[in-house]
């Protein structure tokens, strides 16, 4: 099958190259009715204007890069990146605009995937995600002037803008739910601390828990399986054992509940569990595992949104996204008489 | 920061530009040595091509595409998809091709991907996955004569080149493992039964435990969990209960293994259950699945290779990558002598 042409609209129309090449570039030069046919046509032949020569005549990519720089097996299990990708994607297809994609084995490597982009003018913008504290990508970004949205919070974001949630929001929920089923000593397992947004719901989680007069604890996880199930654990041999424990993931919650009931130890019977960022797999897990759920599609919506004003030379703010609601299952109770 | 360009390169070197030009593009003109000077001096600078222009001029957009039609959420826990990307990931960036990837809702809106794609030069082939029994894809890119690379059986591939694994490895595996610990009675929960390697791996159930003289029976699932749950009682509820399920996905099976423990059904001691394709998930869940185990970034590398060639305009055929293995966990067991 042969690409469809302007000479193929022009034959089909019956009028000039000139005049088909007038009317899908938006000049004048032709009748409006002549125009209406042109582009009926066009339509009709699945005619596309060549990507590259649109990109070397308007300076655009038509495309945006997103970099992950996750391990991919961790990738794989957490639904939150494909949800992100499939939010941007939404807003990004309607306009026309491809997703160039792609896993990077560490910050440098994403540095280097940016400046090669940037220099080979193969992107008109990126997305940013999981922040790190003094993250070398924000200043090569804005020494490239490449636009950039940060997915996260703009207390890292240096010029960059952000679309964010705060944390705040999430941990309230949580210590609010727990503390209301009567829990007084609260642990955490949580992501990695050089992540930013772990340091922020870390602050906020002994922020709230200090304020209600709970006793509170976080030990650091990694998101991973293992680190899970260790740390939970850990938090439930010791003497002082909270009643509650929650975790950074769906991940490390899975598998610290699956840990718990294999020593004999009940949820929710003798500890509530709880996991931030609502899955298939929290519902899997029997009991199904109380979760935060956020809109994670409508997050990469708006990231995506602002990116593409950002390329279009236009002002973007800050944006913070509607916060998260809480799923309640059967992996959270109230505290049974005997523990009070 | 400024793009470098060629002229920079051309001040550094105290060349002219056209000698920089017959360098970087690998023509007569200069000496050797003047030519490894100028592309130390451009790599140092940083300087790449421009990615639309080299595309007009060569014709190649420099990517290949990928467009999945799973529903996220499904997605997003199966690490299937992250990790065949990062293994096609690894053998595009060595080339400097890029990656385009898309979520398409069904397979007519994939189609429309394709073909907008292949007017606009956006790339110069694609991967096929989750290929169906007719599916309309094939048609449509043999139509448009883009190159693509099938990841699947050669069976529905038409005249594209496929990257595949024979079901019939893995099934002999699974029903082995279950046979040589005594079980005698094997239930399976099938992915959808359009998919054409659900059909094969049913195929292959039914003659391997026929073969050996084994009771089977295999009900349909559609990969989500609700509907590993449903199925697993379904069989356990049966008057002639089987001894082991194996699960066509992991997310399936964790299901099926909450939901039996929860109705008092003992894993693995009143019965064996298995997980097609390990994963994470598979190893957090007590006890832990035994599963089987392919090297899907590999399979993913395979694909790619195949994917250059082809759009180099070489002859390509089908490939059949290496079986998976079985990992043995701790959810299949010998059958108790009182079920014997």
């Amino acid at each position: 099958m042969k690409r469809p042409t302007m000479a193929d609209i022009a034959r089909r129309a019956g009028v000039t190259k000139g005049a088909v090449s007038f009317a899908l570039n938006g000049k004048p030069g032709v009748s409006e009715a002549t125009r209406r046919r042109i582009l009926a046509i066009a339509e009709e032949l699945g005619w596309q204007p060549n990507s590259a020569a649109r990109a070397l005549s308007d300076g655009r990519a038509g495309a945006f890069g997103l970099v992950i720089d996750r391990p991919a097996p961790s990738l794989g299990v957490e639904p939150f990146f494909m949800q992100l990708i499939s939010g941007i994607q939404a807003e990004l297809s309607r306009r026309g605009v491809a997703l160039l994609f792609t896993l990077a084995e560490d910050v440098q490597a994403q540095v280097a995937v940016y400046r090669e982009w940037w220099a080979s003018r193969r992107v008109d913008g990126v997305f940013l995600v999981d922040v790190h504290i003094g993250d070398p990508r924000i200043g090569a970004l804005e020494e490239l002037q490449l636009p950039a949205v940060v997915i996260g919070s703009p207390v890292a974001s240096g010029s960059l803008p952000a679309v964010w949630n705060d944390e705040l929001d999430g941990v309230r929920l949580v210590v609010d739910h727990l503390a209301g089923l009567g829990h007084r000593s609260i642990a955490r397992v949580s992501g990695p601390a050089e992540l930013l947004h772990t340091r922020q719901r870390s602050a906020a989680f002994d922020a709230v828990t200090a304020e209600l007069g709970l006793r509170a604890v976080t030990v650091e996880g990694d998101y991973t399986g293992d680190r899970g199930a260790a740390a939970a654990l850990e938090l439930l041999d010791r003497p002082d054992r909270p009643t509650a424990v929650v975790f950074d993931n769906d991940l490390m919650a899975v598998s610290g509940l699956s840990a718990a009931q294999q020593r004999g130890i009940g949820v929710p019977a003798d500890v509530s569990m709880l996991a931030w960022d609502d899955s298939p797999l929290c519902e899997v897990i029997r009991p199904g595992l109380t979760a935060l759920r956020r809109d994670i599609a409508e997050y990469g919506a708006q990231a995506a949104r602002r990116l593409c004003d950002l390329a279009k030379g236009l002002e973007v703010g800050h944006l913070q996204v509607e916060g998260p609601v809480l799923v309640q299952r059967g992996s959270t109770a109230a505290l049974s008489p005997a523990r009070v």
